[in-house]
């Protein structure tokens, strides 16, 4: 975990709460459902889950889907987890894991749906590669998608969507469900905010969203 | 032509102007290539050509193709006829028709490309059917274009980007080409200025530009 950014008191913290954040997570490669969840529902993932806020408040909506969050920053994952212990959520797990390291915990087709949340635009051209909508992330992505899955981004960043739009095209992904103002839109009503999106909200800024289908 | 908008003078104009303002074009139907211009090259049309600079300015550049502008209101089509005769352009034509009639005039696959540029926005909900690329256009556009041709978009007007990305993509268009500002883009180069997208950067307006491809 070395490569895995963190203070050494967040890294403790990580280690005992195992309830929460999974232990190598390869083990359940293939088999989130039937060993970890026990159950045969939808499995949804969210990149760069920060602090959790939005995967737990879905997740206590959506009772009959399960649930990971992928972060690689242990101080706001320990915020994440410490948020599950207390709101309990069975069908919530974490993992502290780099997002470029998708297919070594899902198998192909394994994945339902992947939230994309307010992650870092990498505004210069020469970190365009780090974005993570970029064709070689979404390679990975298409790798433990299963056919009619989606994509759900959403950004406040213009830029960052203009490239996403063009990505996900590209790539032959579907895009459905455009909007360039999600909360004057047909999709405020279901919204679940995240901790970023508050922010950007008081801001006052326009948040764009879509949705990118894999047909395989 | 009861229903198309005009004066009378400039109907009597337009009626003296057939070398570019094309009479009865139903008779050039799946000929335009072979009769009408006798040459083979691709056939571009544009829709609300108003005075035609565009499509003039596009046609002195590609002498290899051929170009269609389509305009009801013929006061500016009178304008752009006109034009035509000045700077003289043997590869375009001027049809006085409306757009909902497209597939009187193009057979199945005759129109390798059509651009539209800052049409109407018809921003209430009420007149979406209105917008030129509203879903019962793209049905008409489909019937007229080659596979693997496109329909290039151009506006100034977010909403109306915004609404047409989402039926391009449910009309199974393959997006290419995005972008929120087109002047400060990768497209700004070869770009060809429409008259009221002049306007629009004048007033320091964003252009935002697509192409949707058809794959049959
Ligand atoms: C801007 S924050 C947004 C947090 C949250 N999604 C929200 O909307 O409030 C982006 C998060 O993504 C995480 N992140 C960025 N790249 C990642 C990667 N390759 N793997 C795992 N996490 C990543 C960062 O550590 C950070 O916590
Ligand atoms: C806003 S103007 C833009 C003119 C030009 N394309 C430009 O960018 O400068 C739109 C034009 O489209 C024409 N138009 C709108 N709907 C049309 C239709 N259904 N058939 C033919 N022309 C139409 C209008 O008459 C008008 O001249």
């Amino acid at each position: 975990m070395a490569r895995i950014r963190g203070t050494q008191k967040a890294l403790e913290l990580l280690a005992q709460m195992t309830t929460w954040i999974v232990d190598e997570p390869e083990r359940y490669r293939g088999q989130w459902r039937t060993s970890f969840f026990q159950n045969d529902h939808p499995l949804h993932i969210e990149l760069g889950t920060g602090r959790g806020g939005f995967l737990l408040a879905l997740a206590q909506r959506e009772k009959e889907t399960n649930f990971i969050g992928i972060e690689r920053f242990a101080p706001v994952l320990a915020k994440a987890a410490k948020h599950a212990e207390e709101t309990g959520a069975p069908n919530v797990a974490f993992l502290h894991e780099d997002v470029t390291r998708l297919p070594a915990f899902f198998s192909v087709g394994e994945v339902d749906r992947i939230y994309i949340n307010f992650v870092d635009p990498w505004p210069k051209k020469r970190h365009a590669k780090r974005r993570l909508t970029h064709t070689n992330y979404l390679r990975l992505y298409k790798q433990i998608l299963r056919e009619g899955g989606s994509i759900v981004l959403k950004t406040d960043n213009e830029q960052l969507f203009e490239f996403s739009l063009n990505e996900f095209a590209e790539n032959r992904f579907q895009l459905r469900g455009i909007t360039f103002d999600l909360h004057h839109s047909e999709f405020a009503a279901g919204n679940v905010i995240t901790e970023y999106e508050r922010r950007f909200i008081e801001q006052g800024k326009q948040i764009y969203r879509c949705e990118a289908i894999w047909e395989g």
